[in-house]
C-alpha cells in the first residue's frame, strides 16, 4: 500500500492495520513520504481519530525509531511522571526526591528517571526552573544519567534528540498544520517518550481549564483513558490524575519563586493545593511501584508514608542529594538569596473588600511572561528571578488595599512590560461579596495497578 | 490571521471569509504558506467542505492568480464545453465543428473555444486524440488561437501553464495527498479553469459510474449545482448536463478509431448513444449563447438546427475547415487508411446465445490500455492506431460465437499485454438469457439560461 493509499484511507474514516501505520513511519523516517502527506494524514487524523489499536501502533512505532534506555540492570523499578503542563506546576521538582525517599522509608527500590523538555509556554519548563540553582546541570549524558540512578535512586537532564525522533518529526509538523489538537496523537506522543525514556511506571498529570492543553474534563478523561490503554497494551503501567486548573497551582510563578516554594513544600509548608496534587501523584506511583514488586500497598499507607518524609526531613535530605549530585550548590537551602533575586517588588492592592471568585491561570501567566519570566520567542533568554507570589487564592477573603499578589521584577531597563504585566495580575482576579467555595482540584485518579 | 489559524478554522469545521481565501491562495502564491500546510487545509476541506460561498470565492482567487483570456473583441459568444471524462467520449471532438456549423446557420455567432489537457487515465484526451490526425497542430499560441476563433469561429489547443496557475499548484498537491476527491474543489477547478479560457458561456458534461470521476448519482447532481451556482456567482452561464457511464460511449475507444467514429457522427451515421449526447450537449450550448444574446430559442427548433448540419454536410464541412486551420491534412475523410492504423485484428466472439447484460466501462478502457492505446506512465508515447471497435452493446441480442468486438493490435512485440488486453476485453460483458433494456444515457439537464 502507498503512502497515497494510506492517506485516502484515513479520509474516509476507515481503520489502519499495523502493517500501514509502520509503513507509514518509515516511509517518513525514510523521505520517501514527504512533509505536505504527512500533513494531509494528519489532519485527516485530528478530523477522523484513531482508535486504540492504532495509536498503541503508532506509539510503538515512535518508540522503535529511535534509541530506547534501558535501566533493566538495576534493582527496583523506575518511574517516570509527566504533566500536560499548568501554571505555577512545580510537582515534578518536588516529586523527584519525595519518591526517591518514600522508595527509602518502604520496600520498593524506586528509581525516579526523568527527561523533561524546555518551556515554550508562558514560563519556563522543569529544567528551567531548575537552572534557578547555582550550578545545577541539566544536561547528563547517558552513561552519568544511568551511573546517578544507580547511586542516589534519582536522575533528571533535558531531552535528548535520540528518543522516539519520528514523533519530534511529526510534532514539528503538527505545530504549523494545526494538527496540535488530536487527543490520540497527543497520548501517542506523551506514552512514546515515556517507554523510550526506560520508565516502567508512568504516572500522568493530566489537567483541564481554559489555559490548559485540554480545554474540558471529557477531553482530559478521553486522553488519560486512552493513554492508560496504549500503556497496558505496550506492557507498562501508565496511571493518570487529572487535575483542574481552574487557578494557578501553588502560589509562586517565576524560577527561583518556584524553587523555593518546592523548599517549602519538602519542610511539610507548602500550599495545600500543591500538597495534596504532590502526595496524589507520589502515592499513585509508589502503590503502582511497590505493585510491579508484587507488594500491595494501601493508600493510606502510602499516602501516610509520602506524609512522613516531607515532615521527618527526608525529602529535604534527598533534595540535598540530588542537587549534589547534579553538581548544583545547595547553599540556598539555608539561604534563599543565594538564588537569582528580582530587584523590585510591586504589590498589588484588593480593589475591594469580598472573597477571590476567580483566580485566572492564564492572565497570571502572562504577567510573569510580560515581566521577564516567560520566553517572547523560542530559545530567548528567561530571567530567573522575577515572576508573581500569590497572596489571596480562590475563596480567600480579601480587604480592599490588602495585597492580593507581588510581581517580582528586575530593573525597568530589563522588564519587557511592565505596565502589561501589572494589568494582566490584575485582570486575573475576580471578587464575590459573597463568601465562595475553592473548586475542588482533584477530579479523577486512575491507578494503572487497581485495573489489573 | 496567519496560515496556522485559516487550516484550524476549516479543521474545525467552520466557514472562511472572503479575505481568509484571498490571503490562502496568495500566501500559496508567494510561498508563505509551504506546502505541507496547503495539504493539511485540503485534507480539512475534502472532509469538512466548502460552502458555495467559499467554493465561488476559491474560484475567482484561482481565476485572478493566472492570466485572462479575453475575447471580448470578437463579435459572437465564447462558448466552451468541458467533460470530467469518459471511456469512448469523442464528444468534444464532434461538438467544435457542430456548434460552429450551427451558429453560421442560426442567428447567433458562436466562437467554439477550447483549451484541453492530455489524458493521464486508462486513454488518451482530446488532445492524443487529434494528434492521429496527420500534421494536426494542437499547441496554438494566443495570437494564433484568438485569430483562428476570429477566422473560422473554432480553435482548440493543448492548456498552457499561465491560465489558473494557483489551481494547477493545487491540484498538484492533491494528487499526491488523496484530497482529490472534494465537489468543492473539483468545481473550483473546473470552472476557474473555463472561465480563464475567456468563457462566456460554459456546458458541463458530468458523468456517474463505477469508472467515472463522480461515482453515484448524487455527487454528480451535487457537483453540478455547485458548478453552476459557482458559475452565476462570477457573471458566466454554467449548464450541467449528467449522464450514467454505465458503458463506454459509442462503439470505438482508442485515438484512430475514435476519429473515424466522429467522422461517421458528422455524417449523420454516428452510435446513437453518441449522438445523443451531442445533440443534448450543443442544443444546450446553442440555447445559452443565443440566450445571451437576447434570443429565445426553443428547444425543438436548437435539436432540429444541429440535425440538419448533420444530415446536409455541414457540420462535416466545418470539421474539414477545423483540420485545414490546425494544419492538419483532412485526406483521411476520403480514405480512412490515412490514419495511424492497427496491423492486426483480433475478434472476441460470443460464448452464449443471449442478450449482453453488462459491458464494464473500466474493463474495456483497461483493455484499450492493454492494447498500447493508454498511458502506463506519465507523458508515455501512445499507440494511435490500437484500440477497442464494439461491435454489441448493451441490449443487443448475440448468437454464440458472432463477433462481440474487435480489439485492434500493432505487431506482438509493440502491445504492452496482448493477453491481458483480450481477457479484460472479455471480462467487460455479462450476458442474460431474456431480452435486456439498455440503462438510460441521460440523467439530468439544467440549462443556465433556463435558471436565469
Amino acid at each position: 500500500m502507498n503512502i497515497v493509499e494510506i492517506i485516502d484511507k484515513k479520509r474516509r474514516g476507515l481503520t489502519h492495520t499495523e502493517e500501514e501505520i509502520r509503513a507509514l513511519t518509515r516511509m517518513m523516517a525514510s523521505g520517501e513520504a514527504r512533509d505536505y502527506q504527512i500533513a494531509a494524514w494528519l489532519m485527516a487524523v485530528c478530523i477522523r481519530g484513531l482508535d486504540t489499536d492504532e495509536t498503541a501502533w503508532l506509539t510503538r512505532a515512535f518508540v522503535e525509531s529511535g534509541r530506547q534506555l534501558d535501566f533493566s540492570g538495576l534493582d527496583g523499578v523506575v518511574v517516570d511522571k509527566h504533566s500536560t503542563g499548568g501554571v505555577g506546576d512545580k510537582t515534578t521538582l518536588a516529586l523527584v526526591p519525595l519518591l526517591a525517599a518514600a522508595g527509602e522509608a518502604g520496600h520498593a527500590r524506586i528509581r525516579v528517571a526523568k527527561l523533561s523538555g524546555r518551556g515554550l509556554g508562558f514560563t519556563g519548563g522543569t529544567i528551567d526552573k531548575l537552572e534557578a540553582i547555582p550550578g545545577f546541570r541539566t544536561a547528563l549524558s547517558n552513561e552519568r544519567f544511568a551511573e546517578q540512578l544507580a547511586r542516589v535512586g534519582m536522575a533528571l537532564s533535558s531531552q535528548t534528540d535520540d528518543l522516539a525522533p519520528a514523533d519530534a518529526a511529526m510534532y514539528a509538523l503538527r505545530d504549523v498544520t494545526a494538527t496540535v489538537e488530536s487527543i490520540p496523537l497527543v497520548a501517542a506522543s506523551v506514552v512514546s517518550k515515556k517507554i523510550a525514556a526506560g520508565a516502567d511506571v508512568i504516572v500522568l498529570d493530566i489537567k483541564h481549564g481554559a489555559g490548559a492543553f485540554m480545554k474540558t474534563p471529557e477531553d482530559a478523561r478521553a486522553l488519560a483513558e486512552t493513554c492508560r490503554e496504549v500503556g497496558r497494551r505496550l506492557g507498562r503501567n501508565v496511571s493518570t490524575v487529572i487535575s483542574a486548573m481552574s487557578q494557578p497551582l501553588g502560589c509562586a510563578i517565576g524560577h527561583s519563586l518556584e524553587v523555593l516554594e518546592t523548599v517549602r513544600l519538602l519542610e511539610g509548608r507548602g500550599p495545600a493545593d500543591l500538597e495534596t496534587l504532590c502526595l496524589t501523584l507520589g502515592a499513585v506511583a509508589l502503590i503502582d511501584a511497590e505493585h510491579r514488586m508484587g507488594l500491595a500497598t494501601e493508600e493510606a499507607r502510602a499516602m501516610n508514608r509520602l506524609r512522613a518524609c516531607l515532615q521527618n526531613g527526608m525529602a529535604l535530605a534527598k533534595f540535598r542529594e540530588w542537587i549534589i549530585a547534579q553538581d548544583g550548590d545547595p547553599a540556598f537551602l539555608e539561604d534563599p538569596s543565594r538564588l537569582p533575586q528580582a530587584r523590585r517588588i510591586i504589590t498589588l492592592p484588593a480593589p475591594r473588600d469580598g472573597y477571590v471568585s476567580e483566580l485566572d491561570a492564564l492572565s497570571v501567566a502572562k504577567a510573569a511572561k510580560l515581566a521577564g519570566a516567560g520566553r517572547l520567542v523560542k530559545n530567548a533568554p528567561i530571567r530567573l528571578g522575577v515572576g508573581v507570589l500569590l497572596r489571596k487564592k480562590i475563596g480567600d477573603p480579601v480587604r480592599a488595599g490588602e495585597s492580593l499578589a507581588e510581581l517580582h521584577l528586575d530593573d525597568p531597563a530589563d522588564t519587557p512590560d511592565e505596565a502589561g504585566a501589572l494589568a494582566s495580575l490584575a485582570a486575573a482576579f475576580s471578587f464575590s461579596a459573597d463568601p465562595v467555595t475553592p473548586p475542588p482540584l482533584l477530579d479523577e485518579v486512575v491507578r494503572a495497578s487497581a485495573l489489573a
